[in-house]
Formats: C-alpha cells, structure tokens, sequence
C-alpha cells in the first residue's frame, strides 16, 4: 500500500483549523491550550482510524501504538505563541501517513510542549528521563501558570509512561527553520547532527560616569569593552569555526542604559552552537582568554553567568544511512546531509534510543511566525524519502 | 572689608542641612521639594541679612538684589535626586560671602531646576527666553507631576521676572564634576568655554532570525552592525579630536533582546561634545559616512532621531582674565584653563550678558552622588580667586 499524497495534505490542513491564527496558514495552539488538546483528541482519532492504539502518557505525550516492537516516528503538535502550521505538525501527520499504508509495525508520536511554554522540549524531556517530572512539575510559564497544573487539565485522558523499550528507533521529520536548503533550491536535508550549544551571560563592570566630565582616556567604559570583546572573538574564531558554526550575542543590558552617562556594566548573553563537543570547548577558551583580556586592558570586573550546555547529538548511522539513501533515490543530487542548528525532540529521545531526522525547506527560512510556509511539492517530497527509507529498514531488519 | 571664609563655609554647612540624605554629606533636595523650598526661605533671608533684596521669580529662581547695576553671580541650589552637597550650592554661597565682603554691587542668583526634574537647566532656561514659559508648563516629571503645577506650590514668594539689563555679567562658580583638576593635583580651573553638545538616537534595522538556524553569513544581525560601526568610528574620530572631546554611545535597546534571537534591531544614543562648533560638525559627518557605509555592508536600513544641539558657549574674555588673574595671584601656577564638559546655568545666562565660570577641583571626580565633595582648601581657594577677580573688574571699570 502506498502513501496517500492527499490524505497526508488534507490531514495536515485539517489539524491546522485547530488553532488557526486567521493570518496566513498560522496557528496559535501552545502546549494545553484548549486548541492543543482538541488537536492531540482529534490525532487520537485518526490514530486509532490508522489500527494505532492511541495512549496519553502523564505529561500529554500522545502516542499511536503498533502491536510489538516497533519504529517510533512523529514529532509535536503544540505550537508557538503565534507559530506556523509545520513546526512539529509536519512530523506527527507524516508519521501517521508513513504508519498506516506501510505493512511494517510504526508507532506516531506528538510529544508535548516541545515549543517550551514551561521550558525546552518539556514533554519529551521528561519522558526521556532528562527532566525529573517533580522538578518539571514546578516549571512556570509567562503567565504563572504551573507545569503541573497545565498537565493536570489533560488528567482525564491520561495513563502511565510508555516504556520506550517498545521501540527500535525515533525518526522525526521537520521543516528546516533555516534558510540553507532554500537558498540552494535543495529539497531535502538529512540531519547529521543535532547542534550543541553553550550559553551563559557575560559581564563587564567598569565605571559609571559622566558623559561629559569623563575624559575618554579616564573612561572604564563597559559598553567600550564589550565592542572590543565582540570585534576580537570574531576574528579569532575565524581559526576555529566551520560554516556551520553559530555564535550569537542576542541580548545586552547597558547600567544605567542613559545617553548622558558612561555605561558602567554591560551585561550580555553569549551562545554558540555546534556539532562537535571539541570546537564548543575551545570555542568556550577563546571567550574566556579574549573576556579576560579585554577586561584587564580595560580596567572591567568581569564575571560569568553559569553555564548553560546541550551536548551535540549525533544521529544513528543506520537510520541516517537509510533517509539518505531515500533521499538520492527521489531527489537524486538534490538533497545535502546537514546539521540541525536548532533542538528537536530527538534530541531527548536519543538518550533512549538509535534517532535520526529528516529536513524540508523553510520558504525564506521563515519559522516561528505566521508566515511559516513549505511548498506542498516538498512536503510530499519528504514523505516520499521517509517511506523509502522505511522501506528499505524493513527489507535489511 | 575681607570675605570671611569661617562665615562662607558655616552657611555652606548650613545650606546642606536642607534635605540632608543622612548618608556623607550627601542632599536630597529636587526642584520645588519641601527641603527646596525651604532652603530658598532660608537663602532669602541670608540675603536681606547681606543687604541684598530677595526676590522670587516666576519659576522660583531667587535673586539677591543690589543697588543699581550690578555684577550678578551664583549658580543654583535644588540637587540631583541623590545629590552632593556643593553641586551648585557652592556657587551661590560663594556669591553670597562676596556680595556681602565687597563694597562693589554685587547681586546674587540661586537658578531653579538646573538639575533637570523638569528639563535642562530649567530655570535659566525659561529667565534667559530660551524656553517660553507656556512650553515649560507643560514639562512632566518623571512621576507625571508638570512644572506648571510644581511652580505654583511657589506661588505665594513669587513676583515679575528680573530684567538681565540690571546685570553687566555672571560669574558662576562650580565644582568641577570630572577629574582632571583633581588628577593633576590642580586647585582652579578657569573655564574657556562651555562645550557644546549634539545628541541623537541611531537605528540599525537588520532581520531578526533564529540563532541556531541562521547561519553566519546569512545573518542581518543589528548588534554587530552597532559594534562595528563603534570601532569604525573610534579609530576615524582620532583624526579629528582633542584630549577634550568626548562620545558616548550610553543607551543600547536591542529588539528582541534574546539570547537565541539574532537581534533584528539596535537602537543606541550617539552623544558628543566639544568647545568647537566646526569640530563638532565634522564628527557629526564622520558618525553619518561611518553610519551609512556600516548600513550598506550589513544590510541594514540606517534611521536618525532628531538631533538635539547645544551651542559651545565661549567665556567672556574680559570676565574670564578677571578669573585668571586672580588665579594666579591665590594658586600661582597651579590652575589650568579648561573647557568645561557639563552643561550649567552660565550657558543660559550668556543669552543675556557676558558670563564666565570658575572650578575647584571635585574629589575623585565625583559628582551626582553623596560622596560627592571638595576639600575646604580649595572651596576657599577658590572664594579667594572669585573675590580677587571682582575686586580688579571693580577698580579697572
């Protein structure tokens, strides 16, 4: 039995109306929203339409599970604040699809609160042993709810954790949210890796003054160093990094941030992500030995934040050799293997199982916004290669 | 008969028990507070005690009348919120104890509102017609309360405004409120000009972006265009300035101000200042090209906020060699001419006549702090310099 292009649209289009924003294809369905759950009833039904047994776990996660041992595939269907219709949907409908026209056992997944209304990857961090569910229970979200009072409105629907010993292995497909495969008109990427990264906010402290009675050469000038900090990192990482490499200083904090007045601290946030665990260290030294420079030549306290560390994930050889094989058979030379700059679910499923994951492009590179869109040629096209890599595990286990 | 040094440094003291923070000798004194108020009181009647006639004006800027015309000084005694104990009262005191000791018309003015609560210098702002006084009603201070409703709890002292043509010139005296006199182990500065300042709010609008997925050179990231444009203009600014040029970038907004954003937008102030309006000029070139070609490079859309100038305002020559002869007769080569980088009263008041400032040294450089003070050395050094300069502007007139 093949895939079934149109009923794998319809049912993507058909879980956007949960939610939908009325902008554009957008969708407002956060994490045990009253639209989230509707969707996670709705996927129950088709689940169970599909021969799945569906089965809420403590925390939301919704699975669709096949008789025996099986490969787990899906994603998440919560959604940003004001998110796209793809982020996560597009990996829960293509596994329902994937799962009920093939004759080899595939369990879904939606995983819950991926998108973080209480914290990163919530619902597969906790069922991944990651997140300690009394310490994920105390998570709050912006508006003060508690993680534990959002769970309990599903209470309902809910039984125990599924014992992830039932499955062999997690794929999840995803749009991109970068710009790498529509700038080079590619169709698909096949993840290598999920990206590491490291994060801690970093500050200068000099001296608060005057903006006019301060001679320049008198100045400990906290925004001054931290320009300096910032133009000498980009110049030494030029040794080190790979075109894949990121680094970001996103957020800055000027005391007391007034025209009149010689900044005195400037507190930054400083993150950097890549796929190899070595470069994330020495790219951790550089930042280290070029703060501490700085802060000697420009007479500046300097003082670190804790250190926030996801290590790199690398995917599963076999299921990657699979998608990538999938992948030149149906878009032959028109597909990259590449590293997944943002966190996925797959990366708390990797701590129990083999995982590997599968790239469509973003239109524009656009995500986390109304305006979130995937020509629906490449969608299919992602089905296509996740069905033959499916394929080809079933005929090599 | 002599200025009597025990008795200027008593009513110095005195003036400070008016609001006394409690903490150094450090004042709580803001335009039109309670203290404010009663502090004027109090200087009313040391002023009839001196044979002077007190009189209020509109705004509540107190003179001291002498006879006939007259040379006016004095400076102003509302303080910071949390201010010092001489930042402005040392010059009214200081033209106290001279009006008092001379036999030479001298009247004496203490400015309301130099410190801002409403405005820039606000009293002499709106006495000197650089500010109409209906505009300066409708100024709200930071806890919603306008200076038309803060003036009127004066209303009761308050008479017609003065006319300046009952002055010849203004002599203000100050504390330095930076520290180069104090650096160089110096007692007096005599001030060649007030710098003139420029002001505006620059805006780099790159593309927000997700810091995971947006690989380095796809990025339009707004705080490196901020930062480069920093450095730019650090190194192009050493063609053009002296030691006494200052700029500042005080205030950094970035939009989202996220850690895992690239930040989309940088909005910062850009303030400079310097003695030379053509120097000033040329900088304010300089900030545009560099703006621009930065803009250009990193695919930024470049905006500028109205800018704010003040004009550099040059002492008058006759005034200030009055000042530097009495220099060098107290503290034989131990003064410096020096252009002073604060704003104060006297920039207003040259509107209207010929006017010039005096500086003793400011411990530290502090100011716009309760630490803030000067040693009683120098504050009587620098009566005996002010006392010098009107005996001689007296016999030479």
């Amino acid at each position: 039995m093949a895939v079934n292009h149109t009923r794998f649209l319809a049912d993507l289009h058909k879980l956007r109306t949960f939610g939908a924003s009325g902008i554009g294809k957008g969708v407002v369905r956060p994490a045990y929203s009253e639209a989230d759950i509707a969707a996670r009833r709705w996927l129950a039904g088709r689940m169970s339409d599909a021969g799945l047994t569906p089965h809420f776990d403590p925390v939301g996660n919704l699975f669709g599970l096949a008789e025996g041992p099986s490969l787990l595939m899906g994603s998440h269907s919560d959604s940003q604040p004001e998110g796209g219709w793809l982020d996560g949907a597009l990996g829960v409908i293509a596994a329902l699809e994937i799962a009920r026209s093939g004759d080899w056992p595939v369990s879904v997944v939606s995983f819950q609160d991926e998108e973080g209304r209480f914290g990163v990857t919530t619902g597969s961090a906790v069922w991944s042993g990651g997140l300690p569910l009394e310490k994920a229970d105390d998570l709050i979200d912006g508006a003060g709810v508690s993680f534990g009072a959002a769970r309990s409105s599903m209470a309902d629907l809910s039984q125990d954790f599924i014992d992830p010993a039932c499955f062999h292995g997690f794929i999840e497909m995803h749009i991109e949210q970068g710009p790498a495969l529509d700038v080079a008109g590619e169709r698909i990427g096949v993840v290598t890796d999920i990206v590491g990264i490291r994060d801690m906010v970093v500050t200068f402290e000099g001296q608060q003054n005057h903006a006019g009675t301060t001679p320049m050469h008198l100045r400990r000038d906290a925004f001054q160093a931290l320009s300096l900090f910032n133009a000498r990192l980009n110049e030494r990482f030029q040794n080190v990094v790979t075109p894949q490499t990121v680094w970001t200083i996103g957020r800055v904090d000027l005391h007391p941030n007034a025209s009149s007045i010689v900044p005195g601290r400037a507190r930054f946030s400083m993150q950097w992500r890549d796929g190899d665990g070595d470069r994330l260290a020495r790219m951790e030294e550089i930042i280290r030995t070029t703060a501490q420079q700085v802060a000697e030549e420009q007479g500046m306290m300097l003082e670190y934040g804790p250190m926030l560390g996801l290590e790199p994930v690398s995917m599963d050889m076999t299921l990657r050799n699979a998608l990538e094989t999938g992948a030149q058979a149906v878009a032959p030379d028109n597909w990259r293997p590449m590293p997944s700059g943002a966190l996925h679910d797959a990366t708390n499923v990797s701590r129990l199982m083999p995982v590997a994951m599968l790239f469509v492009p973003s239109i524009n590179g656009i995500s986390h916004d109304f305006a979130e869109d995937t020509a629906e040629d490449d969608l299919v096209t992602g089905l296509r290669v996740l069905d033959h890599a499916v394929r080809s595990l079933r005929s090599s286990a």
